[in-house]
């Protein structure tokens, strides 16, 4: 069927002019016929206005039936030089819609397309001012009461929210709201960020003493504006929030800081949100026409009511509230959990001293902080990987192109490798009573994020400290009650304690929405995050992509961004999009809402 | 002679063998006949320790008799492809030496070579971290009374400059000091940056209202941290200072603001300076092994002393001192001089509604700065520039690879260009009586710049409010004396005045060192910048590198560092490679100091 003879340029040249001429013509059924039974074509904006990944033939279908009409895709083109081996074969391309520019990444299995990602660059006459077209600056001349760079911005914030509305509201200023409202500015729309800690890069410097970036500085970057190349891989908390602030200064965002958002109504009829803020004493009513919720893709904290707690005489609180380890030297300190959080607090108060017992209920996966940066992200985030030519937004562009549904077949060998090489790492782990996993079908860490956002911890130091017995661990048990003096087991043992931390993990994000707009809302657009795997913490049905991150919820104007810093960074642009098409009064027909299964 | 079918690539690394094996063979005499009779070689600092263009063979011989046993070169190599037509060839190379890394640019006519240019990019073993070998970061793992980067870097500051010494202090914080201290952390040379000011930027917010960079922004890139593509081609003067206070703070560099140096004195004895600081109304003496002044390559005001000065009633001041033009609406403004700064403060009085007459002593070269931009720079710095491969280093080296005696064959026709281009603009300029100039060989704006410093105005919006009157202008006069009113013109004439600017320039950079160190180290050093090209204020002997800058001085252990932006950050590369070298105890010969000719 394949002319094996033809070069992997040519096959992904024929596939791509083959796909635009059945779509030019409107034969949706010849378009679909070149797709693979095994296939998957993810779009990011543009053909369905949503992220969305459409499995299978006849899912294909139904969307082009819907969309095509109004998307009218053209230009497809391969870029570069396609690669490939024996059946396989994979390129990049640029298309076009009627009013938008994209790019994207296929995969051929022959003469079929197994896995296409089409994603939206910019749009047509809304495109970022940058290189060619950045602004000129100051206008040379001479003109009588100017107002210059300093006093236009001086006015233009100090009127924000007060003589003029911005059209988008961010609540939440962490990498996920700065990246956004980064990308908001190059597209001119006027937002306003807010957030309740004083001064950008709070939210990183408030954490625990010895934290640093879990993930690689390649696999960190903002946008626009990477960290220079003597950056190091694992960058302190303090470091990051210098760089946050900077970043927010310098891309002249509309930080508010120390501002706490109190509540939010949408008004159907105008369109508009009434998002009413506390800022520095002041109360401020802001009418954006669109919200984002970018507080975190943690949401309230979850802090389990056992039995007893009232009673306990010493210090207890969740994981969220705990303000590191310098209070409790000598102190006998129990942690519930045995996620991050809990491996971090550990540590922490290890450090300074503390008498420190870790109680895991449930079995955690442990991926080795170096492992994980040469095994998962090495091939593209990391140095190897720039000097092979993958740029940030490159392996971007990779990671999403690979579906959902079959991601954890390409991340069950790496996990495998990585339990070879970490052999004796593990054996001593779990030598110490520590309850292990590696993801319900061995998908390792990435996959756990993706379903659960929780259920992992990535070594930097405390497993180390539990094989070696300093941080005491009771595992295999569950907390029966609260004493006045401690912790009662379900396997009657008591831990005696002053402080009992609750790392218990955090609700989904719609909880956020919960408090700020209102039960309702929440429960309208549902719970926030999972895959829809059925696995722990994430039931079915299958949903294909991140319940509610990214893209429209149910509640009209109402978007929740997050994530890590890869993804704050990648899916703020495809959010961006979405606002500008909005503000710009673009059409944006969304295909491919799924309904609300899971309220939490 | 040469062999027409051979490609550029292929004379180019035929060369390169043969001068590598000529040099390895210690055989200068086939090194130096492998040379045009019309030749140079500019080297930074690889074989030189210094910064010296060597004119001729004679020269060149001369230059290695000296400094080929110590240098020990090696390696030459061709990088990427060399190009050429007719019988020029020119190409890349890297090279190293006993100590350090290298990479040059080279012209060929035949098989001979015009002009060489060697530079040093890193000392071996003294690399700066980066890429692959960039910091780890926090080490993993969990370490008990640890400090923290933040608790680390709050120490280290708090002691660096009274419980330990800096290698190095920097006088001075706009941009060059800025960049000189990025160069010297990234090199690990503990360094002081002392500033007048308080924050870093000050000395762009403080100027007038109106200004913005003259220089588009491809030029302007400070290093390791480049603007993001966004930027505006003409940065706006609180915008840069924005960015100079974020870079300051995300490089950590040692930046004390509102900190002033009084007086520094070298001890021989010890090899050490003693700068006196008042900071925050304390003295601290802080002991470099190296005192660069960073100060501007605007020397002290020149403030000519005018007949009758003391009697004038009204206020006057030199053009450093201007405040802006708030305060004088509706006053008569009489500024003497006709160069940048007197064009600027023109316009910005203009602006404030006040009644303005320039005061042309001399004649002055106008170049519009779009013109600037295009004819002259646009080659190597701008969009058009990076769309063709041409990186910042790239553009930097090439303008380095041009020996500054035949620069301005390069320079003349650009102009001529421009007269064409510009020609309506300059007969209405003319017409309005104002005295034009293209420098005296017609080589136009940069070669007064670097000559003089001065002598032209990259016009802005000003040369328009002269051709149409607003800004008045008498042009051919002196001034006779400054009367209890106003001014008293060589012709006679009188301009009342309630402000008189005297925009009449500044003295060599080396009028810094005699006020913070001594008239006999002023002297020592002598004149600074300048080529000595026997044109006005750049008088001969010809020197062929500008006096005195970033290399070494007659005065031990003292360095003047400054330019414009690109000099700033092209030659803080050099200059910190020879301190570096100096703190590691590496042997650093110096070839071709020459002598003073000039004292200021």
């Amino acid at each position: 069927m394949s002319n094996d003879a033809r070069t992997p340029s040519e096959r992904v040249s024929t596939w791509l002019a083959g796909f635009g001429a059945a779509l030019e013509r409107a034969d949706i059924a010849a378009a679909v016929a070149m797709f693979d039974d095994d296939s998957y074509w993810r779009d990011l904006v543009t053909f369905t206005w949503n992220i969305t990944t459409l499995e299978g033939k006849p899912a294909i279908q139904a969307m082009l039936d819907t969309t095509l009409g109004e998307v009218r895709p053209n230009s497809w083109a391969l870029t570069g030089e396609a690669t490939g081996s024996g059946e396989l074969s994979e390129g990049w391309f640029s298309f076009e819609t009627a009013v938008a520019r994209g790019k994207g990444q296929i995969r051929l299995k022959g003469d079929r397309c197994w896995t296409l990602l089409t994603t939206m660059t910019e749009l047509k006459g809304f495109e970022e001012p940058r290189g060619a077209t950045r602004p000129r600056g100051v206008e040379h001349g001479a003109f009588q009461d100017r107002k210059n760079w300093q006093q236009r911005k001086d006015q233009a914030e100090a009127e924000l929210g007060y003589i003029t509305q911005p059209y988008c509201v961010i609540i939440g200023g962490g990498q996920g709201g700065i990246a956004m409202g980064a990308r908001l500015k190059r597209l001119g729309v006027p937002t306003i960020i807010v957030e309740k800690n004083e001064r950008p890069g709070d939210s990183w410097r408030k954490r625990y003493k010895s934290l640093c970036l879990h993930d690689p500085v390649w696999y960190d970057h903002l946008p626009y504006l990477p960290f220079p190349d003597h950056w190091p891989v694992f960058a302190p908390k303090d470091k990051i929030g210098d760089w946050l602030e900077m970043y927010t200064k310098v891309m002249e965002l509309n930080y508010w800081g120390s501002s706490e958002a109190k509540s939010a109504q949408y008004d159907e009829a105008t369109g508009e949100w009434n998002v009413v803020v506390e800022r520095g004493g002041e109360t401020v009513v802001l009418r954006p026409k669109q919200l984002v919720l970018a507080t975190g893709m943690s949401g309230i904290a979850n802090v389990p009511q056992f039995p007893g707690a009232e009673r306990f005489q010493g210090t207890q609180h969740h994981s969220s509230q705990h303000p590191g380890g310098e209070a409790f030297h000598g102190k006998r300190c129990v942690v519930i959990g045995s996620n991050n959080s809990a491996h971090d607090i550990c540590a922490d108060l290890w450090e300074h001293g503390a008498d420190v017992t870790m109680v895991q209920r449930t079995s955690t996966h442990i991926a080795r902080s170096d492992s994980l940066m040469d095994l998962a992200l090495g091939g593209l985030y990391s140095e190897q990987a720039v000097a092979n030519g993958i740029t940030t937004d490159t392996a971007d562009m990779i990671f999403a192109s690979i579906p959902y549904k079959i991601m954890h077949e390409f991340q069950i060998p790496i996990y495998k490798q990585m339990a070879e090489r970490d052999a004796e790492f593990y054996e001593r782990l779990a030598a110490a009573g520590f309850m292990l996993d590696w993801g319900e079908d061995g998908s390792g860490l990435f996959m756990k994020y993706l379903r659960r956002g929780s259920g992992y911890y990535i070594d930097v130091g405390a497993s180390e400290l539990i094989i070696e017995g300093k941080v005491k661990l009771k595992s295999g048990v569950g907390v029966a009650a609260i004493t006045a003096h401690g912790v009662r087991l379900s396997d009657g043992s008591e831990l005696p304690a002053d402080l009992i931390v609750y790392a218990t993990g955090y609700g989904s994000m719609n909880g956020w929405a919960a408090r700020l707009i209102s039960q309702e809302v929440a429960d309208k657009v549902g719970k926030c995050w999972g895959l829809g795997s059925n696995t722990t913490k994430d039931p079915g049905p299958w949903e294909g992509e991140q319940r509610n991150m990214w893209k429209p919820t149910h509640q009209e104007a109402l978007w929740f961004h997050g994530g890590n810093l890869h993804q704050s960074r990648h899916y703020s642009q495809f959010l961006s999009l979405q606002l500008k098409a909005r503000m710009e009064g673009i059409p944006t027909p969304v295909y491919g809402m799924g309904e609300v299964c899971h309220l939490g």
